[in-house]
């Protein structure tokens, strides 16, 4: 069975047609500036023989780009289905291949704690789930009525960004505010990047050859956004993106954990809203704040720091000190930790954010092999005498969307 | 040497007189309602012979109490002379006994990394740090001009919430913010409680036996505020507290750790400031919000907890989570940790709140002594086989700044 995954944004369609039969990707694309001037679609299809689950590697595949009008979503999964039925760049002989459609969801609230067929009232849970996520479930929404104009009879199951933290126990997802505040507008922790969490706590799970249920996991998900999440026995128990993807650890441009009262300081000192100081904590912070406006991406932050360049320096320490909390922390909240698995493209590719995180962290029996911490695949990177195992699990939300959504249209 | 220990606060004033001989308390008392109708003064002065550092214990000593007009702070710092050379209620003769007055300052910025003799910069100091501490600070100023007003020619010592925690790096003290808006606007870190924090963790250290710089110490300040600090080799390396006291743990109206989005989201969904806002976050927030407005003082919380409740129950397990929490990431700050100490009013006398905070830690080889854990009084309630020693130790904020006080006015 083929299975095609979205990923809507709002004026972007991410997508990847999967083989389930082999778990490899047949093409995946992208349609860009959707409602705007120059939109465009980009897909390149998998060279023969396709790798599993992790790519093209070396085989460059083909490559389908087209300029053209995308006044709406309709119009861009229209565009999809045409590239992956192009005679010459396709993958595809028809949409009859395609055997189900797999959404990636923002917010699931607190009504979904797995994955869905989505039907009507699906639809409504959705919409109703609108001001937790105000700017990425009406895309979401929209990507998926798109396809479901385009591909009537295909069905389509939604997986969401939260489902799988709504294992967590009361202690770690209320925040202590006036609890009819969490009653009526569901203000609460959620977490988000579920779905890797859940995909490489699994194969870590795999790989250290014990049950998920006899393990405690912590888990980094270190990329653009990043989350660390406490995984016990399988489940989720406390993560630290919280009502949305603010909180937690020190991003890209999001500043993680401060005081609340910061958000009070900046709309006083600077006059501006609450929505405007929000902006600034998400889009102007994070690594781009702590360096000055210089860096918001991790590999620039890390040629900065190793060169001895201030910025950099500085950025770096607040960064991995704040991932060694999280840490510590989690191990407090589970009473111990058997394996920190680190993924997404930071936590994958880069030794020295592994290394700043985990140096100095051996009275909790956590011991980096610096020669395995090289690595930018799957394996396990911490020393023979290191009492907690620590991994590099690449994720694949795409493949995990995918076989949520086999699993689902298959019963 | 007398020593006059002034906490100011916006229409009261606080104040011990201490013989620093003996260290031990002479008078304490309360003006309150200072610039509103019934004002007052109240008095307690000890009984002989004055039991050491820790109060009157069982001894009534004299109590003096007046209605009387104060229209400011001026008025109640001569209402407190007056009542300390009472003929009859007053433990001096005059004046000229008081060697030296210190001031507990709430916010000392960044300028002040430890307590100072008050001259007319110091005063200026203050003065510019309004911004950070607008609620405290005048308050503050406010009672050392009354002072100076009416002693003008005894020496005062300014000792300041936050000059303890100076000490923390700047990974722990900075926010991934623009750096312009901490260079600026001074947006940081500060932490408070720091009087509390040093003299417990300094007294823990004596009872341990060893220097403090040999030790790692997690000091745990639960009281109606409540802030937990890492103190490594005698120093703050980091504490839960932030910009304001409202970040960190759960209090009892303030909600500690929140998402900086949950602002928003009060601020659009009832169309209130940022400011209200945040009022909601520090004074319907903590246990207060958590328990649905039912209790704000633990002692409730626990009776309700205990009885099965669920709103006591649902409080008392965000509460004690949160605090465990910090203690493991303090533990990954620090790569380990020899004790843990716990003070102020919950921290001291409440056994079933410490209970639930080190429960379940074992693996961090933390282990309470069911039996040792029922005290209220200075303690090790750490079992035998715990590799990290609790302890109770009574705070005496007082007592350590007019130790500081003596110390600067006598060099």
């Amino acid at each position: 069975m083929n299975i095609l995954v979205i990923n809507a944004g709002s004026s972007s369609l991410k997508y990847q047609l999967i083989d389930m039969d082999t778990e490899s990707v047949l093409a995946k694309g992208l349609c860009e500036r959707i409602g705007l001037d120059g939109s465009n679609i980009e897909q390149k299809a998998a060279g023969k023989p396709p790798r599993q689950s992790c790519g093209f590697g070396g085989d460059p595949g083909k490559v389908y780009k087209k300029e053209l009008q995308l006044l709406d979503h309709v119009d861009a999964a229209g565009a999809v289905i045409a590239a992956l039925t192009d005679g010459e760049y396709g993958v595809l002989s028809d949409l009859s291949s395609i055997g189900a459609v797999g959404h990636r969801v923002v917010h699931g609230g607190e009504k979904f704690s797995g994955s869905v067929v989505i039907d009507d009232d699906v639809m409504q849970a959705l919409r109703d789930n609108i001001p937790l996520a105000p700017l990425h479930n009406p895309a979401n929404i929209t990507g998926i009525e798109a396809c479901r104009a385009v591909m009537p009879n295909v069905p389509m199951v939604a997986v969401f960004d939260t489902a799988f933290h709504q294992t967590m126990p009361r202690r770690a997802y209320l925040y202590a505010i006036p609890y009819e505040d969490y009653e009526s507008l569901k203000i609460r922790r959620y977490g988000f990047h579920g779905t890797s969490h859940k995909y490489v706590s699994e194969r870590a799970a795999k790989l250290l050859g014990k049950p998920a249920s006899e393990l405690k996991i912590i888990t980094c998900h270190m990329g653009n956004g990043s989350s660390v999440t406490a995984v016990d026995c399988g489940k989720s128990v406390d993560t630290s993106m919280g009502l949305t993807p603010l909180e937690g650890v020190v991003m890209g441009t999001r500043s993680g954990d401060v005081d609340a009262a910061v958000v009070q300081m900046l709309c006083n000192a600077k006059g501006i809203s609450a929505d405007s100081a929000l902006s600034i904590l998400n889009k102007k912070s994070g690594l781009l704040g702590l360096s000055k406006g210089k860096y918001s991406d991790w590999r620039d932050v890390k040629r900065s720091a190793q060169s001895g360049e201030v910025e950099g320096v500085r950025t770096a320490e607040v960064f991995a000190y704040r991932v060694k909390k999280y840490i510590g922390a989690y191990i407090a909240a589970m009473n111990g930790v058997d394996a920190i698995v680190f993924t997404a493209g930071i936590g994958e590719n880069d030794d020295y954010a592994r290394q700043l995180i985990l140096e100095n962290l051996e009275w909790l029996g956590i011991k980096l092999d610096a020669e395995r911490n090289k690595t930018r695949e799957e394996a396990v990177i911490s020393a023979d005498d290191s009492l907690v195992k620590v991994l590099v699990v690449p994720t694949n939300e795409e493949l995990a969307i995918a076989r949520d959504t086999k699993a689902l249209v298959t019963v």
